[in-house]
């Protein structure tokens, strides 16, 4: 449906973004078909690559009119599918989008294109003495315009916070061509709705960014990561909020659980993380600041309060060699869950004292419905990536059972006062489970939002909102 | 217009709050008729205090079906018009909402009802070893919701943010009655439209907030306060952002004008801070931590900054009584400036680099138009409360001048990418600025987000949006 077959669209979008940067081919539509959300394929009916805001408000006029649908694409790297074409229509690939247009040393900002990729960003402010936090692990590969549209996390979001927290102001455009900043580039801002905020973590449902300003931090000079192996992994989850109680704040506090470590160390060459018989799970913890001595003493602390559990000997990387090395198989996980077997992926989060009980809750969970799962994630901030393995499961029970026991996970992290997805966003794949965060009313006042913004349903149909029958 | 005139009304509100929370006397009206906006009085037709959320609900159905006006009355100590029942109908005084809920140690969370006074809870939080940071200068009386609602700031915020970066659910009843969780009890959170953050600074014009969660921090143990004394104001203003280029985030960054801390001294009884000839402003910085020799070493450079400029004899706090002191004169600025003239405040905010400007440009403007202005604020955050002091101008002036030259202040705060209030809100007395700030179709899109959550406009009417002529 909505597919592109009328040749005066194609001519249209040729007008406003010049003929090279419009692509209907089937190698182009097939490539921009998909992201890193499981094995889905949704291509657009037509590829376009906007170089300007006055051209993706052109665009925005022309679908209006014609109702046809706009999914905007950045790295392609989303685990719900948010960047999926499922009603065709036109593929905008915000690539072009690609400079860094103003880091602002005196007033510790940056004014960014949402198609740079987050590593580069991240480096680029790092050679001024600045610091940008947010480190999803796709950062080598995703776009920050895609951060900002799924509030992406990352390992460092449990001192420093997600991306909603470092975005201070947006230029977007909306369904109906107009191009507006949503706040101002100040720190405090009590004007009117934050419109800011709402955009962050929308999904490419109410506008699309063409600007991002970024707060930015002094950059910090020493840091110390630490790998701590469990005997038992609901002993791992419960030594998380035990750091915090004993007034330590680590700038990473990431659980692997043993499974998900010795994938990564069969999938990465050359990484060699020997993980003794009968660890469950490990803790990578890292703490970071100015001075090497309050760090050692924090350390210490840490090392305190885990020597309370049933611990093997605790690794400290010595080198940055060795801290890369760790950080990579961290990294790694994802794919080579990937590459092991298919897969469902979950992005639970919870207050991070409940982790204990929704790691015993999975695996109650999964021997109901006759399913292995693989743990891991941002155990800081209670967020908890759970991979549900098909392994040799039947494609019938995969298909019929599979679902019934994410809807129990779901329910189970909603009892606990959490919700469906900590950082991954609802996208497509989500969106089915989210009456069992939000009640009808809640779901018709988002809605709502979303007719305010877009009447005609235009901007990435099929997301996020249940399907109605 | 709207007065509560119908008896029945009155009945079905005892009905449902209990005949003794419900008052329609000459006297619980006017009292409920200011905050503290200048010298604005609008009472309310009537003024209940329900005492639960079901209550709330019941009464917002009852004011939906009739068409009334509904204006949620926290501490009144706002300084935009938030809580005025400028079109009279229902005053609700959340008063009754009082009770701190659970103070959760364990995922360093509490669950709070919006009536508790802002420092009660902190000080609560911190007899648990925890730290609330968000410390606006009324918070001896003021509201956590009203807290929330204006998205409140103060002199902390400028290391640990405004009350929107702690507050992660919120219970909310809509003008329909229904009760609403807007979030979850997480850090991160990307399920949905972020609707708790689009309430948050929504000056009561969205829902009722009923509970509320917010995030806790670890507490630290030490702080060190200074008092820099300037010859020139501007100088001052330029010394703000070059701490931060020095790498420190001082945990305060306080700003006051000469007239300020003179009026501040005559004010408040046995207050001495003794201010030389030909100082023109003052910075109090403070910086905090776990840490003495690190905060001994943050000083160090702070001052290795400060040097640069012409400055007198720096004063550090050595007692508790003197820190308490110079935070006493910070905060009885705002009393002070209201004890000694009519005045009008405006609660400007641009991008911290640009205060040196922002000043000169209203002491121009002042100039232009023939008034005087005492300004003071946090400016760490970029964030100036321009006090424009009536003295002896006559009232003729006043009503035709000075909402010009407050065009200009705002027209150039928004040129230097700043916004027109950073923490006051804009109530009711900045809603006809607003076109400054915003385009016609960006109000249209917030237009239309009130329309969703309250499309009778019986929520806080004549509140944030312009007049429409």
């Amino acid at each position: 449906m909505n597919q592109i077959t009328d040749g005066t669209i194609i001519a249209a979008l040729q007008q406003i973004a010049g003929q090279s940067f419009v692509f209907s081919d089937v190698d182009t539509l097939t490539h921009y078909g998909h992201d890193e959300t499981e094995d889905y394929s949704f291509p657009p009916g037509v590829v376009v690559k906007p170089g300007t805001a006055s051209e993706v408000s052109a665009i925005m006029r022309l679908a209006n009119e014609h109702h046809l649908p706009v999914v905007p694409i950045g790295g392609r790297t989303g685990l719900s599918g948010g960047a999926l074409s499922i009603h065709g229509g036109i593929g905008l690939s915000m690539e072009r989008f690609n400079k860094i247009i103003h880091i602002d040393e005196q007033n510790l900002q940056v004014t960014v294109e949402p198609g740079v990729i987050t590593q580069t960003l991240r480096e680029r402010v790092a050679s001024t003495g600045l610091f940008y936090p947010v480190d999803p692990s796709s950062q080598g590969s995703c776009f920050i315009g895609g951060n900002v549209a799924e509030n992406s996390g990352g390992a460092r979001a449990v001192k420093y916070g997600v991306t909603k927290d470092y975005v201070l102001n947006l230029e977007v455009a909306l369904p109906n061509g107009e191009i507006i900043w949503t706040g101002a580039n100040t720190l405090k801002n009590a004007t009117g709705y934050n419109l800011t905020q709402l955009m962050v973590g929308s999904e490419g449902t109410l506008g699309i960014i063409t600007k991002i300003v970024l707060k930015l931090l002094p950059a910090h000079t020493h840091n110390i990561l630490m790998l701590v192996p469990f005997y038992k992994a609901e002993e791992a989850c419960e030594a998380v909020s035990a750091i915090f109680r004993a007034g330590i704040v680590p700038s990473a506090l990431e659980f692997m659980e043993r499974d998900a470590i010795d994938w990564a160390v069969q999938y990465v060459d050359g990484l060699s993380v020997a993980v003794k018989h009968g660890i469950e799970a490990h803790l990578l913890i890292e703490v970071d600041g100015n001075h090497p001595d309050v760090l050692f003493s924090e350390a210490e602390k840490i090392m305190a309060v885990v020597e309370n559990f049933e611990i093997d000997e605790v690794l400290f990387a010595d080198t940055e060699d060795q801290k890369n090395a760790l950080w990579k198989m961290r990294r790694s996980i994802a794919e080579a869950v990937k590459s092991n077997s298919v897969y469902k992926e979950e992005d639970t989060v919870v207050p991070r004292y409940e982790l204990p009980k929704l790691l015993r809750g999975i695996k109650e969970i999964g021997t109901k419905y006759g399913f292995r799962s693989v743990c891991y994630g941002h155990a800081g901030d209670g967020n908890l990536h759970v991979n549900i393995i098909k392994g040799d499961m039947s494609d019938e029970r995969w298909k019929t059972e599979v679902p019934k026991g994410i809807r129990e996970i779901f329910s189970l992290t909603v009892a606990l006062k959490g919700t469906l997805s900590g950082e991954h966003g609802i996208g497509y794949v989500q969106k089915n489970y989210m009456d069992i965060a939000f009640s009808a009313p809640h779901l018709a006042v988002m809605r709502g939002i979303k007719k305010v913004f877009d009447p005609n349903n235009i901007l990435n149909p099929g997301k996020i909102f249940p399907d109605q029958h």
